[in-house]
């Protein structure tokens, strides 16, 4: 039979508890429960916990699992509870805010020299835990409020069996190995600045060579199929918002600049901008659909515990596009987007995705939502209509559609199995009528077109962490910042590197050459670490015949080529984007 | 003899006054100068003058030069001034203000019939002014300021001949053809819009494929040129601005996010930014120079009154870079600097320029300039050394330097004759100590590196004004947004005029179809005036042939020729840059 997880990861954080009560008797408890991944419990000692400490603690909680106490459960009174947690300050706190809540009291006792106040459920004794590990220290606040005393956590793991565990475990190295935010910096991709502030990163050579790279790729696509792209201002007066609604149901994302003509805002979405485009000139149905697209940078005010690595940023750059178009063109150019990111994730490798059809909430409790029920129920059965009809398998989530309609998001997860928005398609109903965009039809009447708004390869910041992650750093060759490393054997051989580094970059290569000291093998293992994708040793059987022995980071040999030969191959594996070089 | 220009135009100005004055009896007159171009007269008049008036007025001016009216100055006291100009309310206020001034006060009379405050000098009669031309209605506040009454202001020019008039205009008729505000606007370039506001101009399709061009181009370059590409945030905490000083310096000219983490700005320069990249790792002298750039978007808040067209912006995008030097290596890096942008200036056709040392205001009355005489008179005898070492010509100008350094300015003119600077290379003496950026020398110690900021192509939009001018919007092929066009004769012609635009678009030409039912006469036209560099004419032989017609927009018929050969011809000419197609 196997144990409910929850139950048995609580009863895990219970025995966390008295390991460290036995260990650190002064320590005072705060709560232990269950979380997706494990389980923690906060404390209040006067001791820094270590990681060795984990090691120690972690013992403590094996022997309290051979004793196999059993969890036993005991209902109180008020007065019974405060007697019983009496030099247990947070407990008390609980047992005040449990009456005041009007729940009945309760605890646990494990064996007969321990007991914390709990409603359970457990599992009938310590034995029944059969495998548990303790991670990592964090700092928490009580009641997670910084003005409260700081406490340290300590987050652990159980599982029904050992395998289960030591699957997890082995995961969450290989997430802890991968995690875009450790790695990405480690590789030297990206950095943060205290002064800068939170939620800007600095993109390094390195990082701007990978975003440039897929930038040029993207704007060169977009126009390939169809879009023009613009540039368009990264503020503007609040008039402009006010038109556009975002004044009025946006205003709480968005960087204000008070008292300059009155008040300006950094933008937070393309889309008014690229309107004045449109309405810069006269249109005819026949020269719809206008597309035009963006390589944007966006501002919004996060709060500071929102912001995360490169995936949720107050500045941020999307390859933005707006398609203004006839009633009858909207189903082709919904498919046309939704084909051109699919050949955009398929060019990237990105293969774990899923389709989340995103309404609004029918009652607009938050008012977030532009008041046109009529509209949001015309707009989200037309976009449901599309959907069925090109036969997308989706899920359906209300509110958290865009405040002037519903979206199809394409959804992934990270290394660490949290869901995000990477790539989006949105139907606008409101923005024609605000900014009164219109064509001539043939009997020059006016009408007033359908806005789609949509990203092809998103949040270039965000794309480029799942990238990170999905590689491991090891970008395929046509994104790889640094492609080629040439190693020289000896001194005398610097002179034929520098000459092949300079074919190969006329070439269009992004090559270095490595001619330190070190010894051969050390400089091998420097660029496998940098992943660098060909590493090209150079002696003098090399030099005289023009020619280079060639390695891949993988340690694999693939012996001495000419020049002319390997520069060739690289710039077809470039050219053709391929992901297994 | 030569008459002075100014005292002719100032008399010229009586004249138009005069002329007004018989046409409009009611008319009050405001004031009347000389300018650089030519003299204006500002009228309050109840009827709205038209380009038509100012013909009819033009004729009484002649009328006047012929009547040789003399002028003749009157030494009046303050009571005799007022009775005599009792009915010109401006006047009256000239006159309370030249008493409280303690000026002495005078009128010119024109024959018998007109008098105008005035304190000359003036030529001795109106038939001295042999040449003159009214050229252009504007309104105009009385004294300038928007709170008092608008008056109407009539611009006009003279010469002392007639030669020097007909030159004069000839030069601005080909200055109103190519000014970029009116001409890029025409184009189709960009446009601005009242709701998003001043000095945030808006880059069309056409506009932003120029620029993007551009940008690639300065980008390869660089990155030829040994520098390195980074992306980093367009704004940040006070508190950076804080440590790079331009919190003390600058704060006037930058946007305040008031309440954002304290203070946040939007950042006026790139360079805190970057120096964030160097110091997240160490360096040693061999890894020096490092020279990063940045396609940089910056932010400046520009006076209302202070704004123009591309040239003077709210936000404006820099390709800026940052060279971080040993001591030793400053020289070398500025001429190299200096060697890039000549080759940039060179490739886009620029000739017209002069070199400015700037240099700091030595008593600092501003205080705009950081507070360390030593280091100024230090840093200027530096740039001063390498100036006259690499024996360039330079004008010598105080109080233009940068805040922290200062700077050789690339000076040119717009079609208007209005200087201003398009590229800069600045030493800083200040940045390495107040950011803390240093290297190891050869014996491990700490030593601080020279900056130098610079720019290479300058502000992308201020540059794009400058082309649109020299070229009158004729770009040379390798930066025209649309630089083929195909004319089909007839129908039938219309898929093979597709195909061949296909072929082209694989090439990387920018090539659009015109199958439109216009005569071809017509479509030829339109594809000059679009200023378009080659335009394709296909009908049978073509088709038969797998050829096309080829003309260019300056008329010239090259005859017909096969596909595949003009496309060949077409891709080297941009490949090579060429300025002359």
């Amino acid at each position: 039979m196997s144990i409910d997880l929850d139950i048995l990861r609580h009863s895990a954080s219970h025995i966390l508890a008295l390991a460290v009560k036995r260990l650190f008797p002064g320590v005072k408890l705060g709560i232990g429960p269950a979380t997706d991944d494990g389980f923690y419990y906060d404390f209040e000692v006067d001791h820094a916990f270590t990681p060795e400490d984990l090691e120690i603690i972690e013992n403590e909680m094996l022997k309290i699992i051979e004793e196999n106490l059993s969890f036993e459960r005991h209902d109180i009174s008020a007065e019974e509870a405060r007697d019983l947690f009496a030099s247990e300050p947070y407990k008390l706190e609980l047992i005040d805010q449990y009456i005041s809540e009007h729940k009945d009291l309760s605890y646990y006792s494990l064996g007969s020299d321990w007991i914390d106040l709990c409603a359970g459920p457990h599992v009938q004794s310590t034995g029944d835990v059969k495998a548990i590990k303790l991670l990592n220290l964090a700092g928490a606040y009580w009641k997670g409020d910084s003005n409260n005393k700081a406490l340290q956590r300590i987050y652990g793991t159980a599982f029904c069996t050992a395998e289960d565990l030591a699957d997890f475990l082995s995961k969450r190295e290989e997430a802890l190995k991968r995690d875009h935010q450790k790695l990405g910096r480690k590789m030297g991709l990206f950095l943060t600045a205290p002064a800068v502030g939170q939620g800007l990163p600095i993109m390094t050579p390195k990082g701007t060579k990978i975003e440039m790279i897929l930038r040029r790729w993207v704007e060169d696509t977009e126009e390939a199929w169809g879009y023009q792209q613009t540039l368009t201002p990264y503020l503007a007066k609040s008039e402009l918002y006010k038109i556009s609604g975002h004044w009025d149901h946006y205003k709480e994302n968005m960087f204000i600049l008070q008292g300059y003509e009155g008040d300006m805002a950094l933008r937070p979405m393309t889309c008014p901008f690229q309107y004045m485009i449109y309405l810069n000139e006269a249109h005819s149905y026949r020269d719809l659909p206008v597309r035009l697209a963006e390589t944007s940078t966006l501002f919004r005010n996060e709060a500071s515990g929102e912001m995360h690595g490169l995936t949720r940023l107050r500045q941020f750059t999307l390859a933005d596009a707006h398609i203004i178009c006839r009633p009858d063109q909207v189903e082709d150019e919904f498919e046309r987007v939704l084909k051109l990111i699919l050949y955009i994730m398929d060019t990237l490798g990105i293969k774990d995705y899923w389709y989340r059809f995103s309404r609004c909430d029918p009652e607009n409790k938050s008012g977030k939502y532009i008041d046109n029920p009529e509209a949001w129920k015309n707009t989200e059965a037309s976009l449901k209509h599309i959907l069925d009809k090109i036969q997308l398998e989706y899920k359906e989530v209300l509110d958290e559609a865009a405040f002037y309609g519903p979206k199809l998001d394409i959804q992934m997860r990270n290394v660490w199995g949290k869901e995000d928005t990477y790539f989006t398609i949105q139907i606008d109903f409101a923005a024609a009528e605000r900014f009164d965009l219109f064509y001539f039809d043939e009997n020059g009447q006016k009408v007033r077109p359908f806005v789609i708004h949509r990203s092809s390869i998103g949040c270039y910041e965000r794309t480029m962490a799942y990238l990170i992650e999905q590689y491991a750093g090891k970008f395929p060759l046509w994104l790889s910042p640094e492609q080629v490393r040439i190693l020289s054997i000896a001194d005398r051989h610097s002179e034929y590197c520098i000459r092949v580094k300079e074919q190969m970059m006329n070439a269009g290569i992004r090559v270095t050459v490595d001619q330190s000291a070190e010894p051969l093998k050390k400089k091998i293992r420097n660029a496998q670490l940098d992943y660098v994708n060909f590493i090209l040793v150079v002696g003098d059987k090399e030099m005289e015949t023009s020619s280079v022995n060639v390695r891949t980071r993988d340690n694999k040999i693939h012996g001495t080529r000419p020049v002319d030969d390997i520069i060739l191959d690289l710039v077809q594996y470039v050219n053709e984007k391929r992901l297994d070089v």
